[in-house]
């Protein structure tokens, strides 16, 4: 069932429709333990592809010592050729990384910010404004490359070692992400401990910071499912008019049982609320279950996405 | 973190308090394949009021061919005398039930009624009316000997057989269950396919029928988190200002990888969000994890629980 939104009390701020950002074979991948051959890699991209994701993010650029899962991104960006029309961000952490990512014509990357100082250090040995001065140089050649250039901001909720993250330090990193020249803004639950109030005052003081400029700058949200509140928080985001919106297709990176578990939220979870709130995705539900389970078949175990699961399931139901 | 909700737009309308209405007993123990010995039934209850559950389905007193999960309701319900100030509901499916439950001395009981002619017809072979007309005198003599009445009312959003469910015909029973007498109502989505625009439209619709008249009638929710939605829609609920939300501690009864799986919103993911937007509970979230995690280890499996799952690891984090 869809429900007509417009005129709904409470309802009209919701979009029309939303684009998903599959985060799946990179955020995904590089927290699975096991690590998958590269063809295996560019399977599923295109098979996430091919169920009406359009933008597909690929693989990161970060050193092979810290992503071993990661490793094989020059094998694997260029088997991705063949895609037309779908957007294949990719992760570099710094000039390096981007000039690799460069090397091998990609046309949109992403940057990896942090709006904690505990979370800088430990990530990249900075402060946070050590890791932008970092960023600006290679944002700004990739603007001057002509690239798309996405900002994701880390621990924009809370952080495992200062706690809650107060809203002025994230809107701080985030007017220097858009002051860079940040095509789109993700904020990150790094560590899934977000609830809606929380989702609310952040959007709230963003919006009255006049930030990221209507028309300039994408809004995204990445909710991560450790404490199950991604799809709440999601939903908050909505209707405060955010359409961007992060998953890993089959809630990879977030097996449910690992100890490491960053606990993504599932694409097919996200999908069938949209559609059941009458937001278009140009997503086509079944094939991209169908896609989750071909990859857990080949990770060696179920998919935590419950979405995935029910659809697997005797007692099937259609979309709603 | 907790979010003090006065004056912030758009969330006036959330309680300063909910109160849980703790179904893992009955709802979610029912639905497992293990039959657990009534003095761990007992434990697990003594356990969940001293986490500061207040309200605990203990049993049903439904035929033990049909439940043989719970065919030791007239052993266990005795044994639970010692819990003063905690409410103890208890199912009872007809007038034999109820009987069995006030020769016990049950002080609360639910009856369980349907929105939707195929589900009242394979639950109860009746029609929807004709097991309106059942419950009648059930309720009638129930209220006569003092008792609390609860009415869950299923298959409230979709329906395995009929789909869809429309918003006028789940009032109309709403209807008929306040006029017995029903003192709290539970909105059920049996089979966990509804999203937040769906649950909005049927809150929507009751308060425009003036259900449940203010002050007179309670007015639960209860989610399946079949495809991960239970949350959101709870949440939703919220902001309509139900303050009455049925969860089954360590998401019992729903079994990840079990094709039977009824999917219960773990009470631990929705203490996370209703602490972290600053509304009471009474509950201590250690306490009830380690109360999921003793019940977890009887039936031999991990808790579906996600924040059960976080609080049990290394990384773990404080409740904001």
């Amino acid at each position: 069932m869809v429900f007509p939104l417009k005129g709904r009390e409470g309802r009209e701020g919701l979009p029309a429709r939303v684009r998903i950002h599959e985060v799946g074979p990179r955020d995904g991948l590089q927290n699975e333990s096991a690590i998958v051959p590269v063809q295996v890699k560019a399977e599923f991209i295109e098979r996430l592809a091919a169920a009406g994701l359009s933008t597909v993010e690929a693989t990161s650029f970060v050193h092979p010592k810290w992503v071993p899962q990661l490793a094989d991104a020059e094998e694997l960006y260029p088997r991705l050729g063949g895609l037309d029309g779908v957007r294949l961000p990719v992760l570099v952490p710094n000039a390096r990384g981007l000039e690799r990512a460069l090397a091998l014509g990609a046309r949109e990357v992403a940057v990896f910010a942090s709006a904690t100082e505990s979370f800088a250090k430990a990530n990249l040995n900075r402060t946070v404004d050590g890791a932008l001065e970092m960023f600006e140089p290679v944002v700004t050649r990739a603007k001057r490359e002509g690239l798309r250039v996405r900002g994701y901001l880390s621990m924009c909720f809370g952080d495992p070692w200062e706690g809650p993250v107060p809203v002025e330090q994230v809107v701080r990193v985030c007017r220097a992400l858009v002051g860079m020249g940040c095509d789109e803004l993700s904020l990150g639950d790094t560590i899934g401990v977000a609830t809606p109030g929380h989702v609310h005052a952040l959007l709230t003081a963003l919006e009255r910071a006049g930030l990221p400029a209507s028309g300039e700058t994408d809004l995204a949200v990445h909710f991560h499912d450790t404490y199950g509140q991604a799809l709440s928080n999601t939903f908050t985001a909505l209707q405060h008019g955010v359409a961007t919106v992060d998953a890993s297709a089959g809630g990879l990176g977030g097996c449910p049982y690992a100890k490491s578990a960053t606990g993504n939220l599932a694409t097919e979870d996200l999908v069938w609320m949209l559609h059941g709130l009458g937001i278009e995705t140009g997503v086509d539900l079944a094939l991209l279950c169908a896609t989750s389970r071909w990859m857990a078949e080949r990770l060696g175990r179920p998919s935590p996405s419950r979405t995935v699961r029910a659809l697997s399931g005797t007692a099937s139901h259609k979309e709603q």
